[in-house]
């Protein structure tokens, strides 16, 4: 278990443009601020992905809902309205309002949407910074998505590489000896909020480093696999 | 924004007994492991404040079922039920597993209900610390909740003191300059889940101290007042 962790702002990425290579700007704006090291996980804001990947289309800047026909075709279900607000489950499983597409962080005549394939996003630039360094990281791919029952929105984890997404304490025991029968911690959700108290929503910082994790949560995984629940499974849809 | 944040685990807290103080505890064990200075966000178990709050009540060791009558009584609906599993909303508006109630962390024979009020329970432990400190430190109550549409658990503020649970960024312009409209950050939410980035299931570590927060961030609020959707406001319930 990790005791201490040190979560950096990694501030002076520039402005990323659709085919940049993403992982060698990230790699250079760590080298400058706080090098990376064995073990670093790397937390990556959706946009820049989007940015990098090109997943950008043009939208009428004078209308604030020009972008609305987009988030029909990129979701999968529309699970509830309210006014101009849809609550939506896109292609990929996740839940979170207008199929994640937004225009903030973005030139006003373009909207941003959601990567194809996070996971793919995120070890496609986790290889490319551990061939650079020499060295293990892993990446998360983030994002600010609302939850019911409570206001407000957190980050959580899109996508994941080189980290175990969930951490599984079944049939592990607590502090008392007793077996923990249900707990399985989704800590890349946890590692992306935490990310997010560093990069903020209105500085467009986009990436943070976590140092310090449990070298056990090194690992494999994906979001889409074993984080976002089925339809079938959910007892809310 | 803060650009830098250190999260530290408070290992050697002692078991907890029902009227210990748990603020003078806390900060004996802070004293001896990373001594609290102004600004820093003390973390602290909903556990450990059920416990010296002595919200424990006796159910039979051999029946893991034998705190289910306690389940019905502390839950004001249960919204969704799956086996032995009660999706409750409480009393104080939490939609949570089992009306928050669990049996780990605790003896056999025993069952932690959550606090009555974890917003005055987060008052009085950060009175009563910035009391012996001479300084301003916020506290959060935490406990680790399940959430719909993605596995796995994640740990939430129940309540909070010296701290605003929402940042509320409506009307601040983003990175290039458009206005953010929708964006509120329940950044205690987001310290909870840092903090069990170092706390762990089953390491039994109560406490965890967030430091290099925003200033800013600092100020007065509620969990159940700011965080907690009502039934009425909520879409999926």
């Amino acid at each position: 278990m990790a005791k201490r962790l040190e979560i950096v702002a990694i501030e002076r990425l520039p402005e990323i443009q659709p085919g940049d290579d993403l992982a060698g700007l990230i790699h250079a704006a760590c080298e400058a601020e706080y090098p990376l090291t064995d073990g670093d996980v790397v937390v990556v804001s959706q946009k820049v992905v989007s940015k990098a990947e090109n997943r950008l289309v043009k939208v009428d800047p004078d209308d604030p809902m020009s972008h609305k026909p987009l988030v029909l075709a990129e979701a999968k279900r529309v699970l509830r309205r309210r006014g101009d607000l849809l609550i939506t489950e896109t292609a990929h499983g996740y839940v979170c309002a207008n199929a994640g597409i937004d225009r903030s962080n973005v030139a006003v005549d373009i909207a941003a949407l959601l990567p194809e394939d996070c996971d793919r996003s995120a070890r496609r630039l986790r290889d490319a910074l551990n061939h650079r360094l020499g060295s293990h990281v892993a990446v998360i791919v983030a994002d600010t998505f609302g939850r019911p029952w409570r206001r407000g929105v957190t980050d959580v984890a899109l996508g994941c590489a080189g980290i175990l997404p969930i951490l599984d304490l079944r049939g592990t025991p607590d502090a008392t000896g007793r077996v923990l029968h249900v707990t399985e911690v989704c800590i890349v959700d946890e590692l992306a909020s935490a990310a997010e108290l560093v990069r903020g929503k209105s500085s467009g910082v986009a990436v943070a480093v976590v140092r310090g994790v449990d070298p056990a949560w090194f690992g494999s995984g994906s979001v889409v696999g074993d984080v976002v629940r089925s339809y079938e499974d959910d007892l809310f849809r």
